[in-house]
C-alpha cells in the first residue's frame, strides 16, 4: 500500500461498501452522481452536518471515534423527524491521505452504518484542514414528519436517555491516559464519543409526539426552538431531569447545570399529549422516556425548581 | 447589523430564499431536516462537492465568484447525468461571520440558483478554515440516467463548448489588477469564475448520448473514466478540439495542451451513435457541440495528431 493514495484509490479502499447496499440505491459511488429511488408513498428528509478539527473535536482525536460521533450526530436529525435512515454522503477534507487514519475512520462509519443498514452512496474527498461534512437522508411516509412546530398547550414535555453526560465528558476530554480514568469518567467519555442516534425512538414517536427536536445545543437552547416554532411556553422541571449516576458523581455540584445546558447528547426532546404519553409508556422501551415538564400558553422556556442559572447556554457558533 | 452573527441569524439573513421554493420542497430551512417530495416516476441524482480555500481557490478570492463557481461546478455533475436541478444544500465553514463577505457569497449562489429555479433547502454553517461543501440534487425519469458506462464501439466522441479556457485562466489568476488585463484574459477569467453548468445540454443528451461525464479534471483524465467504465478505447483527435480565440492567443504555443489536460472547464464529454449525432445536429443549439473523436475496441485514451504529451495531466488530489 503506497504512503499516499489518489482520490480514486482512497474512495475504493475506504468508502465503497460502507453500509450495505439497499433497494433505494440505483447507482452508488463511481459516476457523476449517485442515483436513488424513493418509494412513491415516502418523502425524503435530508440534513447536513459539518465537524471541523479544533472546533468540534480536539486535534489528534481518534479517527474511529470522530467518524462514529459525526455520523451518529447527523443521524440524530433523522431520528428527530421520525425518519428511517436511507443513505448518506460524506465530504472528507484532510491534510494528508494516511492509510491508518483512513482505515480507522472508515471503520467508525461502518460500525454505525452497518447497524442501521445505512449505505454511503457518494461524496467527495479533498485536501485541506480536517473537516467532515455528512449529509444524511431518511424516509418518512409523506405528511408524517415530526416537526418542531406541533407542540400544544397541555402537552407533556419528555426526553430520551440521560442528559448532560456528553457535556461533562468535554471537561475531561484532554486527559489522554485512559488508565487513570474512573469508571464514571469512562462512561461519560463513551456517551460523548458514541452517542446513540435515537432512530427507533423517533419511529415510535412519529405517530404519537406533537413536536420533536434532537438535543445538540443543550436542552434549554433546543427547547427554545420548539417554543418559538410552536408559539408556546415550555416549562421544564429541573428536579425531574434524567441524569446518569456517573454525571451525579463526577459533577456533584453542577449536574443539573450540565443536564439543562450542555450540548452534544443527541437525545430527543419531544412534546406529547397525555393520552399518547400513556400509550408510549405501555411500550417495552418505555424506560428510556422521562417526563420533564409541561407545555403552557406563552413563549420561551421556563425552568422550575432551578437553583442554577436558567439562561440558555447552548453552544452557538459565531458568538 | 452586528459585527458577528449567530448561526440562526446568519442562515435567516443570507440563506433563506436562495433559489425560489418549488413543488418538491415540503419543508425547507428551519427544522431538524428539510423534507422533499420526489415525483413517483423520477429518481434522484445526488452529488457532493467541496472547495477549500488555498486548494481550490486563492485566499482572498471574491466571495461572489467563489460561490457561483462552486455551485456551477456541483451542478455540472447533474448535467452530466441528464438530470434536472431539484434542490441543494450548503455546508459553509468560515473563520469569521463577516456581513459583507456573506452578502456577496449569498448573491453568487442566488444568481445561479434563481436562474435554474434551484432552491437551497438546508445545510450547516460552522466556524473554521474557509470550506464550501455543496450537495446538489436533480431529477431524472427513472432508468434514464446518463452514465459513464454506456459508450459503444463506433460511437462518436463529442464535447460542449470550448476546452482549456479555465486552465489558462489559472495562469493569470494572481494578477489582481483587472485594469491591466487584455480582453482575452478577461474572457478566460470569466470562463474560470463563471462556468456554465450544461444542464440544458444534459437534458438534450439524456435520450441521445450513450455515455457522459463532465470535464472537471481535464479532458484526458475524464475520458479515461468513460473508457474504463465502458470497457472501450477513446480515440481523440487533437486537431479537432474546440478552442476559444482567447486561448489560442494567450497560450499560442500550448493551447492544445490546455484543451487536452487542464481541468475546471465543466463542459460535457459524451459518446453518441452516428445516427443520434445527426439528430443532435438538427437542434438549434447544435453549434455548442463538437465532434472530437471515435470510440474503438480496446481500453484507455489515445490522442491522434498530438504534438504534445498525451499523458493524462488531470488534477488528482493527494498526488
Amino acid at each position: 500500500m503506497p504512503a499516499t493514495l489518489s482520490e480514486f484509490d482512497l474512495i475504493k479502499a475506504f468508502f465503497e461498501g460502507v453500509g450495505p447496499k439497499t433497494d433505494v440505491v440505483g447507482l452508488g459511488v463511481g459516476d457523476d452522481c449517485a442515483v436513488i429511488s424513493i418509494p412513491s408513498d415516502k418523502s425524503l428528509c435530508i440534513s447536513m452536518d459539518t465537524m471541523v478539527e479544533g472546533i468540534h473535536f480536539l486535534p489528534g482525536s481518534p479517527p474511529q471515534k470522530i467518524a462514529y460521533r459525526a455520523l451518529a450526530a447527523a443521524m440524530s436529525d433523522l431520528a428527530a423527524m421520525g425518519a428511517e435512515p436511507s443513505h448518506f454522503t460524506l465530504s472528507l477534507t484532510l491534510p494528508v491521505s494516511n492509510y491508518e487514519w483512513l482505515s480507522e475512520f472508515s471503520l467508525g462509519l461502518k460500525t454505525l452504518a452497518d447497524q442501521f443498514h445505512f449505505p454511503l452512496v457518494g461524496g467527495d474527498t479533498t485536501k485541506g484542514p480536517l473537516t467532515i461534512s455528512l449529509q444524511v437522508h431518511g424516509l418518512i411516509p409523506t405528511g408524517q414528519a415530526l416537526m418542531r412546530s406541533g407542540a400544544k398547550v397541555g402537552d407533556i414535555i419528555a426526553v430520551t436517555g440521560t442528559l448532560g453526560d456528553a457535556g461533562a465528558a468535554l471537561t475531561i476530554l484532554d486527559r489522554v491516559d485512559d488508565k487513570l480514568l474512573t469508571d464514571g469518567q469512562s462512561f461519560l467519555l463513551n456517551r460523548y464519543y458514541y452517542p446513540s442516534p435515537r432512530i427507533v425512538q423517533g419511529l415510535q414517536l412519529r405517530l404519537l409526539a406533537s413536536a420533536c427536536i434532537d438535543i445538540s445545543d443543550g436542552l434549554l437552547a433546543d427547547a427554545s426552538h420548539i417554543a418559538e416554532k410552536s408559539k408556546v411556553e415550555l416549562e421544564i422541571d429541573s428536579e425531574s431531569l434524567p441524569m446518569s449516576e456517573a454525571l451525579l458523581v463526577e459533577q456533584a455540584g453542577n449536574a443539573c447545570g450540565f443536564a439543562l445546558s450542555a450540548g452534544d447528547d443527541y437525545e430527543l426532546l419531544f412534546t406529547i399529549s397525555e393520552s399518547n404519553w400513556e400509550i408510549l409508556n405501555e411500550q417495552k422501551t418505555s424506560h428510556i422516556y422521562t417526563k420533564i415538564g409541561r407545555v403552557n400558553e406563552g413563549s420561551g422556556v421556563v425552568v422550575k425548581n432551578n437553583i442554577q442559572s436558567s439562561k440558555s447556554m447552548g453552544y452557538k457558533h459565531f458568538e
